[in-house]
């Protein structure tokens, strides 16, 4: 795959799991439907396992593999550094990376504490003189519709906020006898539900409403606390992180809110709702119907007035337009690459990307308020 | 109309507004629909104003008009009193009713303040002591959808409750002209979105789960608190009540919920939602779609798992049996047919209504708890 | 019930099976909803067996029962006749009725076949003339949605019509052991869904473009050829109607449209469903949510463009006004109510109400139409 | 990109417009995601424009260009030739590649006429001898959900089928202005709606059921007669094509059948709905809605029954569980990648892919009868 006139970008990954996995299918498509003023190149993917490493890099269509993340760093054909592993490495990968004079992308949440987010956002801001950007892989801002959210609140098109009701709902952990990996222990993941996908949510509704969470009253609970160690036998330990998170808040614009994560909504298998109520109008979303955005604009009238089904595929849309004619849907992976685009322009332009590292930051401070209201059964906590 | 060899049941009503005028349709229909052991009679309706009074009995078929609501309870054919007055008036007229020996059917809440809850506790269990019954109006337990969805927890469908979320959303007070009536005052309505709406949700999220509120945290606010007094004139007067409540909780039997009731969420006209998911299953509900129970059984298997849409109109379906045939839907009134249906067959039997008074106190604890920790920054607040 | 200084109109009904029922509950509803310039006065109803037709009266709330029909013409103290028997027998009683000078308010389809229909539009013209009125009871014209429906496609909100696609999907016969009842021999229903079901859409679909059907070309199917006759033993009759009735049309106004009505559509209790597209707009609507009507404006451009659910319960709305707050939903009977109100002030007014016999009769000639082209293998058939 | 083991397959591909784009993006993404038998290599495209197809092969990601299809076929590096052009160029292109010893992914419908479906499935039948594959892509048969309701119907969880109804709505003619590109001519494009998106649904109504349709009765419609010729002047020409088809037909297995295609939906982008009912379930299916399976099983019984929404992105779900876990969506594009997935399997086992060009020509042949039919004015017109 050639671009052209335009320059490569060399890429490198660090994690070929989940996230690995959409990433990758990301940077292979992004060059065929945006016009991106990088051609990026999937150099290398690093992981711990020779073999599996390799596997991937040959299954997800990566150059080279490396056993140690450094190596990427290292080299000279790279010039991003795309980090897909579990939480508590972020911190360390990312400032060694931004220090290499790498440009960073990093998947969510930024740390698994307020100070690791505060070390590295001193590590993008560092970076930033030097023209190398960090951006934190929020990737429902790119959804198509929840973009659309942001422009119908920004052209003041629901009036003042006055109501958020967000929820990220899954079901994976009702079983009892599903395993204690390590999403489920506080040293590797941070938190559970709350950081996992409370993030998600919170990061959305402050993109889309464009005002920043205050202050909370929050309740947390961890319903099976000891699950299978391994595979055989009985062997219990204990779930040491929240199995569902939720939170009352205020906004700077004077909105009130309720959120809600959890991997206990029966039924729910990613639904990640939000409903904004305005003093025009209001807007919800289902990520499980992903491509439409539900708007209510009270200018129609009484008469005239409902929530109406925008499929967010039409050529004026953010991001459609780049893909298929209207009602051609979207799926999950697309954001990732709608992501990628707007990172590698950032890039160009010499600005920074959005989220970024501070951005992420803010968002772990409103995580920690969150988990000090809970520890206090509740009480107002402001986020600072 | 005769009943045959049904005895005949007096009824005297107090109050013509909104609530009259609901219960007079159901007074006047339920003896077409329903095997009840008594043939209602439609005695007499009480109102301050002569003519109003007049008028209302005229229209909505009551059969004579008094002006002092004391005077239906002097009446030898009168055997029930049925009050649809605002929240203020409550303790008085059905303690009096009670003591005077008839059946009451009280609106919703029961009382403004937990004091008067309590005394009217006590007429009710004085009175049942002597076979007279009292029932307080939670009519959307009637909604043949939460009846269903009572009837599948209570079969275990759901196994253990660990999820409640539940919302009443309106939309009548974004507009800020719109005037100060009594339901924005304290001293007349008790509390606003609250009392008026958040009762009810707290009601059905109990009587579905069989489970009780142990205790809350809690946010209240006020998005417009000042509106113009009477027609003309530019004077305003002070909001002494809440617009919007949301506050999050836990249950005896272990499961966390949110709850949110506004009269802010634009385009929202009665949208009472609860979803509840528990280790088996799931349900949701809408009224703004209420023939439609959602019911998530896990039991079914993943791959051909899914919410589905019951549609509640069948002759198995509580309630519903009684009308007409399968796809045919009901409205809201016919959740107050169904009410007073089931009070004619408590009196008739012998037996407490349900809701009781008791449940009625209950909530108004509840509302208290979620009022008492609004006031102190959202701390744990027990619901004794 | 007494009604001030408005008249009392005196009502007979003939039958008091499911039709009896609903049109009762309507009789009585009427006065307390709606402005009505008659008080009706439930006078007597008739039905073939005493004890039966005496209970009927009891439980309906009708003064007193008659087992001939024909003694309710001759009763002064009975203005209008309300039909709600069998379609084979409609000729009979209307024709008599309407000569009789009473008003005739009458079940669909008008009649079993085109000349009975011919008949009774002539004795209606003749009564016309003296002041006596005549209405073909197709209740779904007055779900407040569909009557939205007419107003928004006559105020040229959809511009030209180009598509109709109306359903009728009901699935009561799926069970191969369902009884051969009287609707399933061809010589007491005239027709099987075609007429009882399809008829409804056949109406729907002018009343709301406005248009008539120009012709046809059909295809019908009885998909369970013998049923069971009566309770016990093993006997078997054969079904000689219509399962299930399927016919593409055009219309005055150049649009094309498809039409079906089954009694097979497992799954599908009483969906009549009509979905409308035109040059400005489109409508759908579903009567399983027979309170909401789903509308699409051109006019909003393609990036906020979309169906929207017009909850139609807004004082604005068609019939809605006269019943309870927004959101709070009207069911199944309400439809009758309106229909009675329409009748009563088309009689004070001294003018035809709608729809007319006239209108029935033109139903009943699709349905020939359709019955026409189906024998004869689809081929095209106009509409006289 | 290596593919370890397994072999490479060359692919040559001619015409790179919409289909060509979605092809590119299947192709690229194939090996990540299925474990398919050889790993495709990208080597050439063809185009007519040096400077098009040059800029297409970039962005798209082949290695080379060519102005002539001829030269995919004389390369020894190239083993599969995809036709992504107009349909009046399929059989010439796919005979003499079939001849020429390629595998060939073709397009829809498979030509513009039976005549050549014929002599294209001959070619076919020929190179299958050889070892040599054809298929015709209808992609919408690798919809998750499609494939899972084909699985649900061969499973005989809806019984016996009685109802098949198909629409695919979009609404991109409703502007008369639209210009009269070759979809609207007849002798480049075959037919209009009916050919473009009607024989989607008919492939699609013909693999769900398992069933064939057996005769036909049919409507067409050509609402705007000229359109504009090119950009600019007032110059217009004949549309020669259908806007809108509408059938009623029978099938093999006694069911009855409504389909509608049209371009005049207005609000309706590419809504390719099929409901079909049986006597113990139903089905429903909007593309709109693409991930989402309605399902009724009439054993769940009245009180329980109703369509369930199955979110079809489960591991046990056909093709889904290649990708993410549960809830995240997959996209227009994904059926063009499950596709060639399957297209690869079968030629590495030596079997036929479905649907085959005989597939194809079945499909031509509905076609043609429902053109016959219509021209006829709606006769019976059995399908050969």
């Amino acid at each position: 795959m050639s671009g052209g006139e335009r320059p490569a970008l060399g890429v490198g990954m660090v994690g070929h799991a989940f996230m690995g996995r959409v990433h990758s299918q990301a940077w292979r498509s992004v060059h065929a439907f945006f016009d991106v003023p990088y051609v990026p190149v999937m150099v290398a993917v690093a992981g711990r396992s020779r073999d599996r490493v390799r596997a991937a890099a040959d299954r997800l269509g990566w150059a080279s593999a490396e056993t140690d993340w450094k190596a990427l760093l290292r080299r000279d054909d790279i010039d991003l550094i795309d980090i897909c592993t579990p939480g508590d490495t972020h911190a360390e990968i990312a400032i060694a990376a931004l220090d290499a004079g790498k440009h960073v992308l990093c998947e969510k949440p930024l740390a698994n504490t307020v100070a690791e987010a505060e070390a590295m956002t001193a590590a993008a801001e560092r970076a930033a003189e030097r023209g190398v950007r960090a951006m934190v892989a929020f990737n429902y801002r790119r959804v198509p519709a929840i973009a659309l959210a942001r422009r119908l609140v920004a052209d003041g098109r629901l009036g003042a906020i006055r109501h958020v009701r967000a929820q990220y709902l899954q079901d994976w952990l009702t079983d009892p006898e599903q395993p204690l990996t390590w999403r489920l222990q506080r040293d590797k993941a941070g938190s559970g539900a709350l950081g996992d996908i409370g993030a998600h949510i919170i990061d959305a509704a402050q993109f889309i409403t464009g005002e920043r969470i205050t202050g909370v009253t929050a309740l947390t609970e961890t319903f099976v606390r000891e699950r299978p160690v391994g595979a055989g036998g009985g062997e219990r330990g204990p779930v040491t992180v929240d199995d569902a998170a939720l939170f009352l808040a205020r906004t700077t614009g004077g909105a009130v809110a309720a959120f809600e994560a959890t991997r206990f909504a029966t039924g729910r298998k990613n639904a990640l709702r939000i409903e904004i109520n305005g003093s025009k109008g209001s807007l919800a979303f289902d990520f499980e119907a992903m491509n439409e955005l539900w708007f209510h604009d009270a200018a129609l009238g009484d008469a005239e007035g409902g929530f109406r089904r925008i499929l967010v595929t039409e050529a004026d849309h953010p991001y459609a337009g780049a893909w298929w004619p209207p009602g051609h849907l979207l799926g999950y992976e697309h954001t990732f690459t709608h992501e990628i685009a707007d990172l590698l322009s950032a890039i160009a332009a010499g600005t920074d990307p959005s989220p970024s590292f501070a951005d992420g930051l803010q968002v772990q401070r409103v995580l920690a308020a969150v988990e000090a209201s809970a520890a206090a059964g509740g009480g107002w906590t402001p986020v600072p």
